[in-house]
């Protein structure tokens, strides 16, 4: 048992050691720090390691007391928006604007990706204040990554077996359930028809933020029960269907939009497409007139906003 | 195409009906909440949607702003701490008096888990921005769920097939990998005995606010080379071994500690431990003197800090 007391006495005395040395590490690199990074006018000349852990901390208090402002707020929101009503409190127009403004804003080493999941954190677990709500999310570790990412921990959350079990329990959720699906240009099966016809829709894509090499990068889309909101997103997404997968690309590319994902089945082509708010109807109606392997419009499954892209990190 | 297009058409009168009708309901809920829930001095008297809105955004740039001026205080501090030093950066003493300064000075309907997991992924991802480092969780969604809680998205993360080689892969990281292991009371063997020859310690235990109906709850650990972190935590855990189970809950109990999992092998009773800092190592020593089922001390395991607790959700 000698030996144990030893352990501990010499992790003391290491600890002890390592604490002198650093206290010394710390009085050689004040003269270059000061020299290198002066951050802001402070009273004494010189600041600490101390001082920059107190100026921190002062930062830490400033931004949980806006926290709680800001639920204070909110607190008034659900008073004047009533917002008991299910989907009422997704906005997912005003949310994207939050997110400009913050790329806009952003400047020094934080990763931008980090700014954003705090404030999906933030914009989630405000939301579900208002109108609780919960998350399905498909099977896949890359899938729950990204339901966590944008709707953080606070949020109902569960993980579906199959896609059509995350379509289902948004239909069946009156409001409450959002769906996480992901986005694969060839798809299994055309797993976006029945949509329109359960009254789901995609009303967002994630990622947010384009960036390569950023965390939670899998695409994948938000779905839910038609919402309150009034804007309306820059991209609609529209299920065509096409007897054969010929010159399909050529077609949607030449009205101005572009495919998502397509699928063979029964002989004909499934596809999903993303037309830009610029794209008239009367330019997607076209399609249904095309000479060789004329389209099928099945319907609107929702829409997103265009991500807003960043160069690599 | 008249279907498709008068789809479209409906689409906007309702929502033109429900920006209506949300305007009205506005309206009409202004009393109410003038009368309920006054918040701050105005100029106008009566806040309205859009005022709410407009508070929440300047509330929003000011996080913003402070997190910006945050992450240049932190880049002073990679100046004056020279924390290119493999684990130098990590601070669970530090890390844990910040938990309980949130927890001591929140209020308000924001729930404090909510907070909790807004400042682990500042810390974690400010932490790596002084010295890079992973994350290595082993299998399971609800540990994955764990780790992303606390190390946030930003810090590098892989997801290992077994425990052995989480263990493994800390050892081998040179201080730069941080391992998250479950706890369990009934473990399937004493996979805590081989940590302390291979110079890996336990650093914290999670979750650190203990609050029945929380999210990410899930108990484990995190496992790291030692840290050069001055601070003593005040739970420490010692691997003990018994040749039978007989009285151990008993008399670890006397001396004042408690069992935080045990496993039979090959004939004997494997324990990991939990002994506050109030246990002398006299106290722990007197285990291996008992007349009946005398103990053998296997080594110190590392340490963590209490957790905050709170009254339920």
């Amino acid at each position: 048992m000698i030996l144990f007391a030893d352990r501990i006495c010499d992790h003391q005395i290491l600890r002890h050691f390592l604490c002198v040395w650093r206290a010394l590490a710390a009085l050689e690199y004040r003269n270059d720090f000061m020299n290198d990074t002066p951050i802001g006018s402070d009273e004494k000349a010189v600041p600490t390691l101390d001082e920059l852990r107190q100026r921190i901390d002062r930062i830490d208090e400033s931004i949980h007391l806006n926290l709680i402002e800001r639920s204070e707020i909110v607190e008034a929101l659900i008073a004047v928006k009533r917002t008991d009503k299910p989907g009422a409190a997704f906005r997912p127009g005003r949310e994207m604007d939050m997110m400009r403004r913050l790329v806009g804003r952003h400047r020094g080493i934080l990763p931008i990706t980090a700014v954003e999941h705090l404030w999906r954190e933030i914009i989630a677990t405000f939301t579900h204040m208002q109108a609780p709500y919960e998350v399905v999310v498909e099977p896949g570790a890359d899938l729950r990554d990204m339901a966590r990412f944008y709707f953080g921990f606070t949020v109902g959350f569960t993980q579906a077996q199959t896609r059509d079990q995350v379509i289902e329990q948004v239909r069946t959720g009156q409001g409450r359930v959002l769906g996480v699906a992901g986005n694969e240009p060839d798809a299994q099966k055309a797993w976006w028809i029945p949509l329109s016809d359960k009254g789901v829709q995609v009303i967002a894509r994630l990622p947010v933020i384009a960036q390569a090499g950023r965390p939670a990068a899998k695409d994948c889309f938000v779905l839910s029960m038609p919402l309150m909101d009034t804007t309306v997103p820059d991209i609609r997404l529209v299920a065509l269907s096409a007897p054969s997968g010929s010159g399909v690309d050529d077609a949607i590319t030449s009205v101005g939009g572009g495919i998502l994902s397509r699928v063979m089945e029964e002989g004909h082509c499934e596809i999903l497409a993303a037309m830009p708010f610029s794209v008239s109807n009367v330019e997607i109606e076209s399609l249904t007139r095309l000479a060789d392997n004329p389209m099928v419009i099945r319907g609107n499954v929702g829409g997103y906003w265009s991500p807003i892209a960043l160069s690599s990190l």
